[in-house]
């Protein structure tokens, strides 16, 4: 386990039937990013990897925003990086690579979304509503997107004069393809739910009162009757392996983790469907094969 | 020519007009893959590569299944990892690089989908019926699949606790998207054919009685008055060009194949095109110009 | 600014409104592609990149055609290639290495495509007539790509027995995915508008007489109240990090970025926004901060 928090000041971290119910919880700032939004959602994500009490996370927001971005309205640092700091290009690469540097020069919606990305758990976001800048480019970090017919989407950069973060130059075109991904950001509108899924960005569009319902129904579909650890190698699997320049390297680590996974859950997988009967895994998400983190 | 055999247990190798039909061929055990069929799979697409009387591959199953999975009901090795071994990663990892490693801790689904990444010919998937487990990440490496109304495809490695394999976390994602891939992985749900449309893993979708006469048609559009030389070095630039870092890579490989190409087959196109005549072309597939294979 | 040309034997260079239209004009020749075209293409991508005066870059062709391909017609050279030459692969591979070699064995369409990759402006492709050959691979270097209900798109290299090229192999599956990428390139046939919207390849399907007004129209929606600055530094990111191996690489050139939009444009952004008024950006793109290229 994770150091520190149990509970949190902009979150809740609700589990219940083996599913987190991550909500961002500054309704009355419509969700708004905060620094300490970002170190509470990093965290959560992290702890939620680890908390063998969780089998898939959903994602949503309290009240009708799901997140309307960076809170403009505070003093100072909005983007979260340090002004007082003018660091050489080198310095702040050094900076990048060491991964104490929790705050300064690190764009902190990078932080969540590398958190994200290396969760051991299916991360489902149920955008209830407006979902703008940071609110927008997270849940590109996250396997699937279901809509509100409310949710309102936007990569609104472009209009403050900034550029798109939270590693969404990663995630976006690997969604949506490059040139919906360009659009998007050069015309920085905000899209309706209909809108997003007709682009791909989100999966399915619900009314408002069957979201979370539909989002639910997903991760039970991702978790009942399933391998904790085969669920997360196929997450790590999928995630790094679809960025590899030959398939050699989906090979290698294809080859490690069905070896691996033939002799624990597998086994039991396997024997269960002959029998014809509901398996019962016992493997951990917090206990991984030895050969896990195989990309080290 | 390869070494060895010439004809299968397990599957038909019969051509056709230039067209390989590559026939799945255990129609009582509804094509079910065993460790035989994976070895002569991995030799009919490196044979086919070379086979100068092959233009274009299209593979299919006999009877009502396309391939029904790993053969679950064999006793023991029915992943085709030798349990009798455990390797230290380091261990595996050298001996995946040992291309001599045919069997043991190397993924058998892997070993065909490389022999088809390496193949010099169109492949075309022609799903007639169930394609679960390795019937659904094999076909993932081949250039395009149609599926007959009949077909079932499904990603259900998740039901019994082990990982999806075969590459298919590095050719799935790039077919369709990142987000669908992962609800595929997760839900392990068997999809129907017009599902499978919908999200793009199939091209399109057929009458049982159809879908043969279709997936030839498209194969002869494919090879007529096409250069042999020409289809072998476009199928390698896309498949190890997609995944390069920068296009300079791919300028690099295009300036090289279209310098050599236009040396050899493409005078004789240039000039049939300008006397308005069908070219013919004498590049053979088994003698590549010099620069290939070029990524070495 | 770069040396030389202002005026162009095969282009017209017209700028509007901070609009740059780049028309290809060999009219009589169905704007076929010749090596002055590609010289001066490259140049005017590179020019259009630096000037100040220009925000976007619409791309059309003058008359009935986009483009008809490389100009067969011409005696000798028709691929922009020496054919007194014949280089062993090292030798071409320096050469490649080496930018002075502006002509010989450098595919000359992938010449105009890098230059594109490059540019700071967004790229709007305007395809009004026929697109076939280099007139299809190089739409695929821009950002997005309209089409008149009359253009005409086809990857046609396989009739003449030679590949595709201009990086072709990098951009077309990143847009449409690699199994419709490797159908057109085998079937190599021309397709309708609304076959290319369907794949993907196209955005947009006009009324002749409204492709230009609808590309201008999201020319200015690219580009009104935009930061010159953020815009350059967006493409880079998304085409940059697109295609890089772990999304850590777009968190350190996110970081990068928005450390230093935060302290110029993004400044103005913010208060512009919390003032309820249009923003008044100042950076130029012929002046990026000192972190760009960051790639280098």
């Amino acid at each position: 386990m994770l150091r520190g928090m149990t509970t949190y000041e902009t979150l809740s971290y609700d589990v219940a039937d083996g599913i987190l119910t991550l909500l961002l919880n500054r309704p009355d700032a419509l969700n708004s990013f905060t620094l300490t939004m970002a170190d509470e959602l990093e965290h959560a994500f992290r702890r939620a990897s680890e908390d063998d009490d969780v089998a898939a996370i959903v994602v949503t927001g309290a009240g009708r925003a799901f997140c309307a971005g960076m809170d403009l309205t505070r003093e100072g640092n909005v983007f979260g990086l340090d002004e007082a700091q003018d660091p050489t290009n080198e310095d702040m690469r050094s900076r990048l690579d060491d991964p104490s540097v929790a705050v300064g020069v690190r764009d902190t919606g990078g932080r969540v979304t590398l958190a994200i990305y290396d969760c051991k758990k299916p991360v489902i976001a149920a955008v209830n509503g407006a979902a703008v800048g940071i609110g927008a480019t997270m849940i590109c970090a996250m396997d699937v997107r279901l809509a509100s017919e409310k949710a309102r989407i936007g990569f609104v950069f472009g209009k403050i004069g900034i550029t798109p973060e939270a590693c969404s130059s990663w995630f976006l075109p690997r969604i949506v393809g490059v040139s919906r991904a360009l659009e998007m950001l050069y015309s920085a509108e905000i899209m309706t739910a209909e809108e997003t899924q007709e682009v791909g960005l989100v999966r399915s569009v619900h009314a408002p009162d069957d979201l979370l319902p539909a989002a639910y129904e997903l991760a039970r579909k991702f978790t009942r009757n399933r391998s904790r650890v085969a669920t997360a190698l196929t997450r790590q699997l999928i995630y790094r392996n679809m960025a590899a320049d030959h398939p050699m390297v989906a090979h290698q680590s294809d080859s490690l983790a069905i070896f691996y996974a033939s002799r624990e859950d597998g086994k039991e997988g396997v024997k269960s469907f002959l029998e014809k009967r509901d398996p019962e895994f016992t493997g951990k998400a917090s206990q991984m094969p030895a050969f896990y983190p195989w990309w080290d």
